[in-house]
């Protein structure tokens, strides 16, 4: 009988180890070895490290998709919805900083699922230019390149888990206050 | 005798491998193959892997250095100083984009080196920091955290070099004023 709470546990202690070494150097031995069992007994719970890292993957771009449906539902203005924005990265990173990494430095390792990936991560950009397009014709965000402006919400909000855990004395919501005032209000008087 | 030229020419090539493969990925076999001459003779030109690898970082590690330099001696305001950095970086992405791969996802395979570039590294946050504090103080900069702004800042800047080579058809001075615009001025109106 498959133990949910053990696959659970590989996969945690598995985002680890490819953030640590990238997830072309790690081998099945070297999670059996960090979890302390048989390399066998891994198979009981999971079929190759592909898996693994698509568990890892696919899980994060579904959770940043049902969390992009949800703002896009909402009556907000674009602006308040570009702050729902950056507190669902805050929040997803500060949850799972491992994973987001793997899936900054190992998404093209994906093999299958790799598509899906990419389609699910191309959904989330047009949708977020979309809110800053109606925001620019909304009168709420200034008339800018919306190329530019997502580019630089999205370089710093991927960069979060490399900064989160160092900083494990800010809380989500003042952190995300601190990026949104930051990064939509501006920083010059 | 050395000829400068072919060395510049493994350094430009070896940079475009480095990033395609990453740093670990890739042979000096291969490098020979792809500039069509046999290994042994890269040896005239170069004594390893890794001195190709610190050639690329050193280098632009000291240009960042310089740079900062340049724009710290100047007699401008702290916001217009910052202008100056996002300049800085928009011109190294734009000139070595593939040195800014490297940069960004091997520095770590350093060896002997890379106490050096992470002093310079250190060196040029450390400095970053001065102008955004000191804009704070001066009320040129509204009263925010500086770790934020200076993250913000950087993983918007360090990114560049995954886009930058996608918009061929902006020009530099375009995109750095849209930049600065976006990442100084704010965007909401």
């Amino acid at each position: 009988m498959i133990n949910p709470t053990r696959k659970e546990e590989i996969i945690k202690i598995a985002g680890k180890l490819f953030k640590q070494k990238g997830y072309s150097a790690v081998t099945m031995r070297d999670l059996a070895q960090e979890m302390g069992i048989k390399a066998a007994s891994l198979y009981n719970h999971i079929n190759s490290k592909q898996e693994i890292l698509e568990l890892i993957l696919i899980q994060i771009a579904q959770e940043f998709t049902s969390g992009m449906q949800n703002i896009l539902i909402s009556d907000n203005t674009n602006v308040e919805k570009l702050k729902s924005v950056v507190l669902l990265h805050v929040k997803l990173a500060s949850e799972n900083p491992d994973g987001m990494a793997v899936l900054n430095n190992d998404w093209m390792h994906l093999e299958n699922k790799r598509g899906y990936y990419l389609q699910l991560r191309k959904q989330y950009e047009d949708n977020l230019k979309t809110i800053i397009t109606k925001g620019i014709e909304h009168n709420e965000i200034k008339n800018m390149n919306p190329d530019v402006v997502m580019f630089s919400l999205l370089s710093t909000l991927r960069y979060l888990y490399v900064w989160i855990p160092k900083k494990e004395d800010i809380d989500i919501n003042n952190l995300t206050s601190q990026l949104v005032e930051v990064l939509i209000g501006g920083i010059n008087k």
